[in-house]
């Protein structure tokens, strides 16, 4: 931060979802986390219905970035235990739901769209999370160019 | 949107910045767009002194996902025309500022840490970008599994 920044300068900032997840999932400890997770779950994503032109020409791209509310967070810590490692780790490390902005970032395969609704693979929310933003999910990091860190440790850790 | 769901049953959600973005970007006309850009602008993401220990661990991770906010977007539109076709899309098929949040995504590479500023290359926020949250690039969907939508169309037809 500059000096003399701090968070009484910090704007607040107001956001209205865009719409909701339906889900199977309505307890967090159903959704598949940690070593070996396979996040294939299906559901959907309903924008409000004055919304449906922003999803013009999205049936074109195979996945979408998701950005949503952990709007069952139960507030935020600096340090976070990830279900992964048994050692804790700095929260903007990690995907802990109780960091200081409680959102969540998700990319899932679009399946198909009705309207404003949009059909996806690969939901880790609960029912009923507050969407803040759909895009085009449109490029990746090579995977011999990405290191991922403490992750890569505790894997190597668990298989010895 | 389940039947009833509108706006006005939609909760608010607030949230405050962790930091801000210094870049060489004081005009959005200066930070690279459209086809061929390229992203590999470095700067500098600074965060409030008190959330330094949520940065532990995080250079172990080569590259981040950096959510922030369009803080000079001037309103919202469903309809957007981005710098990399001549043809409209829907919003949400698109990175344009004018959305209905007004909220940024990029993928940075992380060169260097030193307290709570983060040196990254990847940079494409104008100077003083509020910044809501930080996340570890864990993976990447497969090039062959990735379909870009109307981009593809745009280019090829460019390129005849």
């Amino acid at each position: 931060m500059v000096k003399g920044h701090s968070e009484t300068l910090m704007p607040n900032l107001q956001f209205t979802p865009i719409g909701v997840v339906r889900s199977s999932f309505t307890d967090t400890a159903a959704i598949p986390k940690g070593p070996g997770a396979k996040h294939d779950a299906e559901g959907t994503i309903e924008l409000r219905p004055e919304l449906e032109a922003g999803l013009t020409d999205i049936e074109g791209f195979s996945h979408l970035y998701v950005i949503w509310v952990f709007d069952r967070a139960d507030g935020s810590e600096l340090t976070a235990y990830p279900p992964s490692d048994d050692r804790p780790h700095g929260v903007f490390s990690t995907r802990s739901p109780q960091r200081p902005n409680p959102i969540g970032l998700t990319v899932v395969e679009l399946l198909a769209r009705s309207g404003t609704r949009l059909h996806v693979r690969g939901i880790d929310m609960l029912d009923g999370t507050p969407v803040l933003d759909i895009k085009p999910y449109l490029s990746s990091v090579p995977p011999d160019k990405m290191r991922r860190g403490w992750l890569e440790d505790a894997e190597r850790r668990r298989h010895g």
